[in-house]
């Protein structure tokens, strides 16, 4: 994918004030702080999120399940969004899909979102989730979005 | 869709012996144990799977999460696929599409997982997950999966 | 899928109106002209598609080619949405997602669209596409999709 | 996406016969030729196909029809893993998803397709889609995709 439309503000920084909003935000998903999930970096137009493995967030071996690598790509994908709409705005999943390419096996699950394209209504998104064994990081899932941009709550 | 299609082994029982190997495998799942799933219905083809409210299953509004909607669906489509399977075989998920079409306000989230086409190599299924309100069903999201078909562990 | 959410408006006949604009709008569609497709079925929120086979829909063995079960499958789905959105609105696809569950082999391809959930902005529709031989039809794929509602132009 | 993952054969050249056989299954998909599309690069786990504008590629408002973004993606993506495959394998389209992001306006229709992973039994690719106007390209669609792997007929 051609970095130019991945993450167009990557260069500026991200507001004091919209950083704050985000961390709200992902703070009262009870989910994600159920399984220990972090904000890890964010930029303008997108999100890395931290996942440990733990007894919550398994499948039948052992594994971080795919639903779990699923909510997190789905959540990178909706905070990269974010930071391009907040304040003023912020975003609802329409939809995701995602390809599971390898077993989630590791110490740590990675999902880094990136905005494809920012409409007026609509925010496309990807991310990459990788599984990361000390540190070195082997590409589990890829995801493609598509989020409803609505007026900040 | 077409009952023919989605439902083909509806009118045969499940095996005692394939229903302990699902409930064995659903058991061993922390992601779906630790929200107190359970699996509220299983026949050849078919499986249902509810998820009670709770504090671990929320995004920032407390409304089901849609990573959680996700987890469920994918589940519910994966395990319906197993119902044909076991015990020669089981399946991995590729992937899986879901589209919210509804918030995920409710007591309880009950996602429906039917087989679609199952091949020898790829199963195709797909859910519906209704947020449920004292009893009032309300759809909430459809999704779309494609299994890969491995030999049972 | 229940049949109370994918096709609320089947007990209503279509307006002739909105038949009209349907056909006007199908008919400028160079690339379903190019192939032959008919609107074969219209109803509020329901829409089928009947393509030929022909040279110009086939992928390297003769069969009817992903592509075109994808475009099929794509138009369907949005033109069902537009018997609940015209004649005020109409519809862009924002994205689908499709599987091709059997080859398509046979005389002709039939789409049949359907209205899942009819939001003021967005419309998710789902459709299902046969490959038929002689009036029999065999399930080849299964399309779910997000529509941007947009005003009539 | 890390350019490891997808494009690790690029400093690997493409093999005389593998061409030879990707041209030859190439011309013979009738829809392709119809269009006028062509295999304008190819490379170890990537490929691109380029479509002229014309009468038989249009939507209603004469631009690049999302069906046909469609299909020329899903043709980019399959034939990137043909690269990899071929002489001895080929594969065959589960499924792919695709996002419209532009409207598909401009003289010509690139799509590229890279492999993201390549199993055994599957293969996951992705394809970006540009509208080009007089050589500028503008992003239109981006898409996923699940490939079956099937010996080479």
């Amino acid at each position: 994918m051609s970095s130019e439309n991945r993450n167009e503000g990557a260069l500026r920084p991200l507001s004091h004030d919209v950083a704050l909003l985000l961390l709200d935000s992902f703070g009262k998903q009870g989910v994600l702080s159920s399984w220990g999930a972090r904000l890890t970096d964010m930029a303008p137009g997108s999100c890395e999120i931290s996942v440990p493995m733990g007894p919550a967030v398994t499948q039948q071996h052992g594994y971080f399940h795919g639903g779990v690598i699923g909510a997190v790509a789905d959540s990178a994908g909706g905070y990269a969004a974010n930071t391009l709409l907040m304040p003023a705005n912020e975003c609802l999943t329409a939809e995701y899909k995602i390809n599971i390419v390898a077993p989630g096996i590791g110490d740590t699950l990675v999902a880094r979102g990136k905005v494809v394209k920012a409409g007026k209504n609509l925010v496309v998104s990807c991310a990459e989730v990788f599984a990361v064994t000390q540190g070195e990081e082997k590409l589990c899932a890829i995801m493609q979005q598509t989020l409803f941009v609505i007026p900040k709550a």
